[in-house]
């Protein structure tokens, strides 16, 4: 009979997990041994929250990822990547070693816990959609199933606590869970919600669709796809929900994101007489800071569980379920009737490289957006890099990863170390400012370990820049490092500095080129240099804290 | 009237409070902003996780110590700070900003929240013994000072959540709460505890005390110093202890950590025939991984709030309390009671460098013992660094810090900076190894920022050695760094690498003269070469597997 470790390491193995990301630990090392014996990869970052953010961008891309800690001192390094994957709807799975199941009760004051031993788990319960300690070996297999069945059903974390002493337990079959949970339909609801929604749209002069990380998440792409076919409606997506659809599709217009989208975005969408939400989350960042005008009056807004029309829901309907209603009784429409450009007309644009010229924000994302092809997964760190992502174009099986909600500072470095093991066929280019660099930079030398290939760009600004306009003050600077020497400390790796145009055009000849170790790209901008977003972004949270301030 | 943030402001300053450590974020600027203005210096680190070491260093030294972070991806990112000060009885105070009062209830989908704003305090609860979202101004005063009353009477961190729209207001003065809460003793349990411990150690003939780190936390050295003038009986200390009396004391004997203690200690103290500890936190690594056998029957066991005698409690009872108890009524004893050699003999030994000889651990912790003086503080980190300290003799003055219970890895590097701007008399002097070193690396960077010249000796075995020793894998291998290098990197400092015993001569007079930046050595070390300590600690952890194997 297998052990409770192999049955947990298999289920993850046949839900198609290649790699686990984590640190050792005495409580974790036995459950370590079952994965090193095993086909998936243990990859082991620096520290714990990185190993987080790494296996949450992994999940992004394979549909599920995982990170294998120790107690205390691991588990509760790791919280704001749990949280994080929570908010943004990702599916990790969060497996902790602890202290043996033979002195629970005990109350020793082991080392990494506090003497309460449900600690960890009682705080990862809060941030997760399902949560066990196994205590029982028999009880194992059923509990790893309704936790992993969770994970998937929620595309959310969960998290396994296994006890360092039950590892090696010889572990009975669960009965039938079979993995995930169906989702289940109300039919009635879902009539009803099709013709209500199939009359509006119908009625429309100028319908839109607006779609978000749910479709990329509960994998829709292709239904959408087909929805858009028959259709012809013009698309949008949020910013967190980028690349759900390929970004030269004929008849996507770009990202909406309230005052920070381009303004022909936020005309289009914002005078829809019927705006179509698929899959959307509408947070703040989301809606640009709510600077979006959306007339709930005009809104069809389906999420993964439930429809919202106007202001009345019907649920529970799959989101699957909802655009198969509608690719059903909709109409065709004319692809005339999209009347914006679409968001390919922005590589058509002239582009002139001067090459002594001093590189600016702003054309450096625009030469970037010439840059980028099928062959890059994009990732943005949280500052100004995310913000201009908004103008850059994601090809065809290209995928964006950043956290448009959340906005952990510090993501992207780790994050980048899971997109390049999740696809080897993608390479990883990140957008990364300094301030968000040095939260989480030593990860770097895991990404030069595993001689993985990504392209980095460091935009260096000299501090927090994004906080600078929103509300500056002397915590807003940095120390200024030498980073494009740092990767050489770690280990094998090319890097450079950039400060005009023409060198620009020459790391991105070599960076291309390299295709053995990472590129490290340092691009010196001015202080408050940073995209044409940003500086809108600023102006909108100025005039939101003016506002306030005036009615005190 | 002064606003909410300048009442928690006021406080902090009161209570002695020169510097607080944290990362900006929106939802802490206007907070960050009344620190910027008062003579609290506002010290911002690389990330949150770091900012919470820094602190609880600085409250180690100065009896309370607070960290200032954002909402959300702040807050969650340093839990396990928060976790390690609950456990090791450290007083820090976490002031976190959150989302505005005024839209509490609203549900939006706020960028660092899942949409649930009280998240993060119902998690901080659970890791705190006090917690507090303010959400009326009019009660924040009385709000504030209990909070801060619980972290100086428990020494345990709190945690105080002000809405961003909140900090600004006006704040009526508390209600008189006086800081800290006045102890509670029951005197007659006092009389009886007293009488009774007095009985046993009269009658004793191998009287000895055992103190631990309570000593330090509730500033009651002076009182055992007194105790131990007056009663002449030889003292150990733990190793989370260490340092709450001078080391070369004369009735000093050593740091008794069961197995892992010299010999000629653990002898000294298991054959006891009355054992007083006072203050010491019985954890498994403070027992020596429970290899210490120290006979019930022969324990009077006085902590923060009780006192235990073979198996019965006396309660409450102040520590001090029953200290002044013993003190009044123990006669003295003559100091030729001792009879084990004073643990100072250990710098009488001859010490001979050869100076081409390859530096072993054994002989550079030696040597690292005639170099402390007076001027140092001790700081090592989780792994070897830490058990090869209870070799380390601490001068009169000087601090050990260190995560001797709770074990985080990597807490060594953010508490250097918390201790070097909480006691700029003393130097720090750091052990840590190149495992725990990844962990927090950038902080160093925030060291050279701030001017300051602590000596860091990073001990560089190729990876995670302290969990070869018990339980090796591939996950204990992690990538060689430059380290000599980094700091360079980080800006101005001094650095060098030594392998052997003469270059390590010329590092040490070379860093104890530079006293105008950082100095960071790194040792090269064989990968399985450690301190005798750690392999005793080895060899003590695989025996206990091995006859939970052999149960099986």
């Amino acid at each position: 009979m297998i052990s409770v470790g192999q049955y947990l390491c298999n289920r993850l193995q046949e839900l198609g997990l290649n790699h686990i990301f984590g640190v050792p630990g005495d409580y974790v090392l036995s459950l370590m041994d079952v994965f090193v014996e095993s086909p998936i990869d243990l990859i082991c970052t620096c520290n714990e929250l990185n190993a987080g953010y790494a296996a949450d961008a992994y999940a992004r891309i394979k549909g599920l990822g995982a990170v294998c800690i120790t107690y205390g001192v691991g588990g509760f390094s790791l919280v704001n990547a749990v949280v994080g994957a929570y908010a943004e709807r990702v599916p990790l799975v969060v497996i902790s070693g602890g202290p043996n199941n033979a002195v629970r009760g005990n109350h020793l004051l082991l080392h990494h816990t506090t003497g309460d031993y449900n600690l960890q788990f009682s705080i990862m319960e809060k941030a997760t959609v399902a949560a066990v300690i196994i205590t029982e070996p028999g009880q194992a297999a059923k509990q790893i199933d309704q936790v992993l069945a969770a994970c998937l059903h929620y595309k959310r974390p969960v998290y396994i606590e296994i006890p360092s002493d039950l590892v090696n337990q010889p572990c009975p079959p669960s009965v039938d869970i079979s993995l995930p949970i169906k989702e289940l339909t109300d039919i009635n609801a879902l009539n009803e919600a099709v013709e209500e929604a199939v009359t509006l749209l119908e009625k429309a002069k100028k319908p839109v669709i607006l779609s978000g990380v749910e479709i990329h998440r509960f994998q829709m792409q292709s239904k959408l796809i087909k929805l858009l076919d028959k259709t012809g409606y013009p698309i949008a997506t949020t910013l967190l929900g980028k690349s759900c659809i390929p970004e030269l599709h004929p008849q996507f217009i770009g990202n909406y994101v309230g005052a920070l989208s381009r303004e022909s975005i936020r005309q289009r969408i914002e005078t829809s007489d019927c705006i179509l939400c698929l899959g959307a989350i509408m947070s703040d960042m989301n809606l640009g800071i709510y600077t979006a005008q959306l007339d709930a009056q005009k809104l069809i807004n389906a999420n993964s569980e439930k429809v919202k029309i106007k202001n009345h829901f019907y649920q529970p309907i799959y989101l699957g379920d909802f655009i198969d209603g509608l690719m059903n009784n909709l109409t065709s429409r004319n692809y005339e009737s999209l009347d914006i450009k679409p968001a390919s007309y922005l590589l058509t644009k002239n582009f002139e490289v001067k090459p002594d010229k001093k590189i600016i924000s702003q054309k450096f994302y625009e030469r970037i957006n010439h840059f980028l092809d099928d062959d890059f997964i994009v990732i943005s760190d949280t500052g100004d890099a995310i913000i201009a992502t908004i103008d850059l174009l994601m090809h065809k099986g290209a995928e964006f990863i950043g956290q448009a909600f959340y906005l952990s500072i510090g993501y992207s470095i780790p994050a980048c170390l899971g997109a390049a093991l999740a696809s080897p066929k993608h390479r990883p280019i990140v957008f990364v400012g300094d301030g968000a660099f040095q939260m989480t930079a030593q990860e770097l030398s895991t990404i030069i370990r595993h001689k993985l290939n990504p392209i980095i760009f460091l935009l260096n600004n000299d501090g927090y820049t994004i906080e600078r306009l929103i509300h500056d003050g002397p915590y807003n600077d940095i120390q200024p490092w030498k980073y494009h020497e740092l990767p050489h400390i770690f280990g094998e790796s090319w890097s450079c500095e950039v400060s005009t145009e023409g060198e620009l055009e020459e790391a991105l000849i070599k960076a291309k080129s390299n295709t053995d170790c990472v590129s490290f790209i340092e691009i010196h901008l001015d202080r408050f240099d940073c995209s044409p977003g940003l500086i809108r972004l600023g102006k909108e949270v100025n005039k939101m804290e003016m506002n306030e301030l005036e009615k005190k």
